[in-house]
């Protein structure tokens, strides 16, 4: 990849900053300026290292960038690029990290002046932990992860290939698919999850009996809900902005535990059998043996 | 706590091949005589070292032993216990590592003959992996883990002692509650969660579009998703034995995640923010930051 000149990061968390930190590492990068809403964050990704100057502003972030990197929550993001609609350069490539694309996509059309609409490719790299904000970034969180991108129609070809040529500089494995295929996709087999996981946790400490509950919580029950660990901030907006794909993903889920209901209050043995082992070999099929761990 | 003289186990997988393990490992067990329905199961069990001596039968592997553990799935159980009530030795402690502890009592009780009944202290260790068969068995399972013994009225004070002293000697931490607690408390934060994660892939399985969609699943997924990995077996037996406690648990959870759809489809962004928040500060509250780990 050609070295990318000047990076402007719009949004300082685990995701920008990782990006920063990975094109830091590869010698990628020239300078990288950035900007958070809040002066404390801007300070501790100075600080980190994760960005070289900070930026009063999203419009000073931008202007004078080739590479606008958006990796704040998605129902920011609107006034984002409202807000460098007057600094973006006509060569910089503009692209983002939102876990939803169609909303992302929408915010933009309805902010970015007609001549940079274009300038836009949409993406989304699948990684992640369960941490948030600048001291969770690390340069190697995107290394064996696939970045989905959902190029618009507008983009040239050499401007979805500078995309790539980012995101395949960091390690990542890229693959395009349409916006609304990304936001199913991405329904269900990571929003949902994150749902039913915080809804678990939810559910539990409503309990009366919680304190007691908890207390015999094991290995299982760490693992099931890791993903009740991540930011509610950003979770939350995914929720809203995806909902269209989100409600009938969460409906299905409700009609298949509604289907082991029937099956537990029937004592259909056979039948609940029948599920499990179908799921326990789909999942087995999608995870190595030696990804499972004991504990 | 003294040595157990001759060990019968019932059922040679991970939770009864683990306990022989640790018993060997600590020199606190003279022979380890070992009987599943399977000879296979058994063959593979002497090979593996976690048995002395395989028996053809409940009967002949009780006889002449002065611990007998039962760690069958908790179906098979009523069946064991009619099985070995003509070779029990009077000395004989009997305890169980069933995940249910009131349908166990129940066939205990409908199988044992009045004058061994008291010999049955009924036992749950808080501890396994997805993988299960002797080949899971490992000596440091229990090592740290909770195990709750739910003791009967009748059971004599020495007697609980030796159960107590048993599951100590190979580092577990023992607790004793009401069987009925005990059914209630791991309906909640075990069977439930199980539940939801065979659920989550089986829903997912069922889409048309299942492979695609499967094809993005990553980190959080695979840890959501690993105790869908247990054994089908002996899930549908905890399902249909704590019935009685996981519908009313299951419904619990559907009204959570009914709740969360309705905030998601008025798009109440705050009434979102305050569940995800208040799940996340739960959870973190349960589990130290040293055990959350990237991807």
């Amino acid at each position: 990849m050609a070295k990318v000149e000047r990076l402007a990061l719009i949004g300082l968390g685990l995701i920008g900053g990782s990006l920063s930190l990975a094109l830091k590492k590869n010698e990628l990068v020239g300078e990288v300026v950035g900007y958070s809403r809040q002066l404390p964050t801007r300070l501790r990704a100075l600080e980190l290292g994760l960005i070289d100057r900070p930026a009063d502003s999203v419009a000073e972030a931008v202007r004078g960038a080739d590479v606008v990197f958006i990796a704040t929550p998605v129902q920011a993001m609107g006034s984002v690029f409202q807000a460098m609609a007057t600094a973006l350069e006509p060569h910089a490539l503009v692209t983002d990290g939102g876990s939803v694309k169609g909303s992302v996509v929408a915010a933009a059309k309805a902010a970015l002046p007609c001549a940079q609409w274009a300038q836009f490719v949409p993406g989304h790299p699948i990684a992640g932990t369960e941490r948030s904000g600048p001291d969770a970034a690390f340069a190697s969180l995107f290394v064996d992860h696939r970045v989905i991108l959902t190029p618009l129609p507008e983009n040239s070809a050499a401007l979805v290939a500078r995309a790539v040529a980012l995101w395949e500089s960091v390690g990542a494995v890229v693959e395009q698919m349409a916006v609304q295929h990304h936001d199913h996709v991405l329904a269900a087999t990571s929003h949902l999850p994150h749902l039913a996981a915080f809804g678990m946790v939810s559910a539990l400490s409503r309990l009366e009996e919680r304190y007691e509950v908890f207390r015999y919580a094991a290995g299982g029950f760490r693992d099931f809900t890791r993903i009740a660990s991540s930011d509610p901030q950003m979770w939350r907006d995914i929720c809203v902005a995806n909902r269209d794909e989100l409600l009938p993903m969460l409906d299905h889920y409700l009609d298949e535990l509604l289907r082991l209901r029937h099956l537990i209050d029937a004592g259909d043995s056979a039948g609940i059998e029948r599920l499990f082992v179908d799921a326990k070999a789909v999942r087995e099929a999608l995870y190595q043996p030696a990804q499972a761990h004991p504990d």
